[in-house]
């Protein structure tokens, strides 16, 4: 069987930016050129970034992506590379935008990739399976591809498919068999999850099996609001076999020589750049298409991609926050960064992820004491200053506390509350005058039962452990100072933040304990409860104790107002408050007594 | 023909609140029977309320609801109201619920809509087409129904119909034609949006020609969250003719006598209360449902609702606002509001809805002066709270904003910022230690352009103008005055309020066109932006001046961040900031030059 040379970029798209993702396209094009590969294939809607939500009904924005890929197509020949096809993904529409997709369901707003060949778009694929839970809204989006494309590149027939065809049984896959593909290419646009590449080796090699052919499987890495793309690209042979896989969370020109059937020459194509309208073959029509046939050997020795192995949890996630971050304050074009250092570990996590993120330069701490700080609090967020090389500043608080506290009548509660707001305040006020986006510190668990004060702890702009449970903010500690030791350096988290009793230190003496269960009590309830969905019978069927339950659900339900304003941040797990978890604020449904 | 009573109940349930809704369907049936009704209808999803989102994922839920119905067919038949047939939404699941509908297309959660009868379900009709646009996302929630069912009651065939059905053309209406039947019920959850009412009616009496029968249209009432349902429900003949229409935002059972052709008795239907699979026609199989054949005469003089006529807009919008904030509060538990009074006309509105939805022992006014607060600003909002008799408080900011300065070096926006703040802090401190809500008055012109300070006139648990342009602001203060002044009232509004020009009084001077366009600028631009999705080229086409649109659309573009952590609010436009316009914060898509 004649040698393919594949290359896949997984690159790292900005949302709305089509010159500036038209320009990676651009560099690694070359770069698959200059790496003597026959096909380069970049992910889900590269030209315009996903997900693009409600754009797609601004019918400007439909115009820009197509007259954009147009363009990408001219200036790729332009620069000497109309030889190599590309396949971009790109918004399409054959129709106008409209409300409802389900009420127009023959033209609409498309998920498309696109074949750029020879300083033209010789043909597209719109994506099939539309994905419709947990973060994908796409039946609001877009109308469904009812066409399977198969192009012949270098001689090899190619399938076109989209993200989601790869994850339902049926459909695009199970028809490339019955067309005789020698290769399936998947373009994706798949968040991180924890674990989630555990799921997505086997899925690939299942379809491979499917479709009776390798597939490659490019997906995007960077971080977009709440949602981080991990890569985790790879190449898998017909018969199950991982060719190639490249790491998580950076970019990476993939580039792997795959042995691969040539397509059978009586096989009709379209001739020239036109698609021929095939059979429909299940529920789908199969449009053929001739690309190219030429395959110069490829150049120097043979192209191998090498595997890269898993790494542990704890470093996954870590990269996750640390990506998800970088992207969020860097395409966002904030200079730089501000959060409130407690000495305490949720505050030393997130300066810790800021600084590897970011660097130490454009990261401020401040500390923002009060009558109740301990003197170990101020003294360890010095030391994490001083290990990390952040932009350390002291504020204490307590002159306007008192200012309010002479001016109103105000009691217990309130007063705590009072704290943490004077010191969101001082926050907003670097932010304003230094230019700084604030970064929040609450972690999942306090998300969950609302232990946080509005306006207070809570602000800030982006919230690295917002979907990170308590006790895994602790994991990360320690993993972050073992991999600091394993490599000779100075752990960045002094062992005091992560070894001493949790504190929001507003009232003489206080702990979290004083009004939540221990975390390890706590955690495995919210997780039941939050990331899967048990009930109030089955939590205490799983061995938690009723009392315990019922304080804990009724905390939960009550906190819903609290999150629908809090800051956003990245997705880590299955059920990631905020666009994976939509609940009603006024709800009366209780489980508990 | 014979006459058949109908009673279409149109009342407030609540998300979540099964027991209660119950009660609720339990009085109004108790009416309608006193009433000699032949049949009782409520709103879409009645004993769940709706929409209940993510709820429909805990299998828990799922139970309550269908065990909640079962417990409510016998609980009528307890009260005597077994005889009279009732048709009560609810959430059904003919499986296990999961993350997605479209990976189990045939099981999973259903939008239903049952029969009661003698004490038991004795049928039931699941929701066809699924709207999944605009506020809706229900092809994330429920499996569509491929059934119409058919019920024989009090001697006439009557077809079911959920919400959506009614707005799709084809499906239900379309086969109940060639079914024969009498009437259709069509029982909704359809979200108040300003001249809606002015498409329905159209739209029922289209559908009762589709149908060639009456259609007898329920609506729920009430504030959930973003969305307020305003009733509007009607009976409409198979010709078109209006019989009978409900006002829009109150609670109301209405009855009235039609006169229906009696179903066909040799007709097959069920023996009995178990349904009967039918022929399939078009893509629905029609099952037939013996219900009830007795009619007795109905009691008393003929039954007649009523039609009310439409009013104005502000008016509509007004009561809009009212039903909203005390739905929002009531359902929620709060005993009271608070809100900053600075004089201005925003505050003014918002204090005239919340004391007009709670009555102003339930209301808290705060006049927050700082050193740039107008004599006039102090004074217009004392003889507004003099005026509504709301609970009037002082708390000057200057010594408090003076606290921050002293400690922190902070200059030009920051401390117009620190003011706004410094209240924020003041409002949320009178929450804590009183229990109030806290309300927010910004205008969704400000909202849209970002003119307000994040944490400061940004805070609050809810926003009665969030949707409300600033023009329209000015138009509903002034309808208010003058449906005052028309009742013989003083007037809530001091007329200053109404007519000086908006200033935020942060700076000396300062005034809201130092930094804005002319409102009578602005909002042009703003709803052909954001309610139209409009683009720059077409904007400067409708004649706004380039370098205007150029100078609205960056400050609309890069204030998503802002829009993403405000407060719910009332949703009253074609795109309301919230579930209805979802756009994502990091964004580099721009227009303006």
């Amino acid at each position: 069987m004649p040698t393919l040379r594949i290359a896949l970029a997984q690159v790292n798209p900005t949302v709305g930016d089509i010159d500036g993702n038209a320009a990676i396209v651009r560099r690694h094009t070359r770069a698959a050129a200059d790496a003597g590969a026959h096909l380069v294939a970049f992910p889900e809607m590269m030209l315009t970034g996903y997900p693009v939500e409600d754009l797609v009904f601004r019918d400007s924005f439909v115009a820009a992506s197509r007259a954009g890929l147009r363009q990408l197509a001219a200036d790729l020949a332009a620069d000497g590379l109309g030889g190599l096809p590309a396949l971009v993904g790109y918004l399409d529409a054959d129709g106008p935008a409209t409300l409802s997709a389900a009420a127009s369901p023959d033209h609409g707003p498309r998920n498309a990739l696109a074949v750029l060949y020879e300083g033209r778009v010789v043909g597209h694929y719109y994506k099939h399976h539309l994905p419709n839970y947990g973060v994908f809204d796409e039946d609001r989006y877009f109308v469904a591809g009812d066409t399977l494309t198969v192009a012949r590149i270098a001689g090899v027939d190619v399938a076109l498919t989209i993200c989601e065809d790869l994850w339902q049984t049926g459909g695009p896959f199970a028809v490339a068999r019955q067309t005789g593909v020698g290769l399936v290419v998947s373009v994706n646009g798949s968040p991180y999850e924890l674990n989630k590449d555990d799921v997505r080796l086997p899925l690939v090699r299942r379809r491979a099996a499917e479709a009776g052919a390798a597939v490659a499987y490019v997906n995007m890495v960077g971080g977009q609001d709440e949602l981080v793309f991990d890569g985790d690209s790879m190449i898998v042979a017909a018969d199950g076999t991982l060719l190639a896989r490249a790491p998580q969370f950076v970019d990476q020109l993939l580039v792997h020589d795959v042995e691969l059937p040539a397509a059978d020459p009586a096989r009709p194509v379209a001739d020239g750049p036109a698609a021929s309208d095939g059979a429909r073959v299940d529920d789908l029509r199969v449009v053929r298409l001739q690309v190219s046939d030429e395959r110069p050997a490829p150049a120097g020795p043979p192209a191998a991609g090498g595997v890269v192995e898993p790494v542990t949890d704890e470093a996954e996630v870590w990269h996750a926050l640390v990506l998800g971050l970088r992207d969020y304050v860097d395409k966002n074009r904030f200079p730089s960064v501000v959060l409130g250092l407690s000495g305490g570990i949720d505050s030393a996590v997130v300066a810790t992820i800021a600084v590897d993120a970011l660097g130490p330069e454009r990261v401020v701490g401040v500390s923002l004491p009060s009558q109740h700080s301990s003197e170990h609090s101020r003294e360890d967020a010095a030391e994490l200053a001083k290990r990390t090389g952040l932009d350390f500043r002291i504020e204490p608080i307590q002159p306007m506390v008192d200012g309010f506290l002479a001016n109103l009548s105000l009691s217990g509660v309130t007063v705590e509350n009072l704290q943490a707001r004077v010191r969101g305040v001082i926050l907003m006020a670097l932010s304003n005058q230094e230019g700084h986006l604030v970064l929040t510190t609450g972690n999942k668990s306090e998300l969950a039962v609302g232990y946080s004060t509005l306006y207070g702890d809570s602000v800030g702009g982006f919230n690295p452990l917002k979907d990170v449970w308590k006790s895994l903010v602790w994991k990360l500690a320690r993993w972050r100072v073992a991999d600091a030791e394993r490599r000779g350096q100075t752990p960045p988290i002094p062992e005091n933040s992560i070894t001493k009793p949790p504190s929001a230190e507003l009232s003489p003496g206080q702990l979290d304990s004083d009004t939540l269960p221990d975390y390890t009590v706590l955690d495995p309830i919210l997780t039941g409860y939050v990331d899967g969905d048990l009930s109030r019978a089955g939590l205490i069927e799983a061995g938690h104790d009723e009392a315990v339950v019922d304080r804990v659900l009724r905390m939960v339900d009550t906190a819903e107002y609290k999150r629908r304003q809090s800051a956003p941040g990245p997705k880590i797990s299955i059920k990631a408050f905020g666009r994976d978890r939509r609940l009603p604020i006024t709800n009366r449904w209780r489980e508990h007594g």
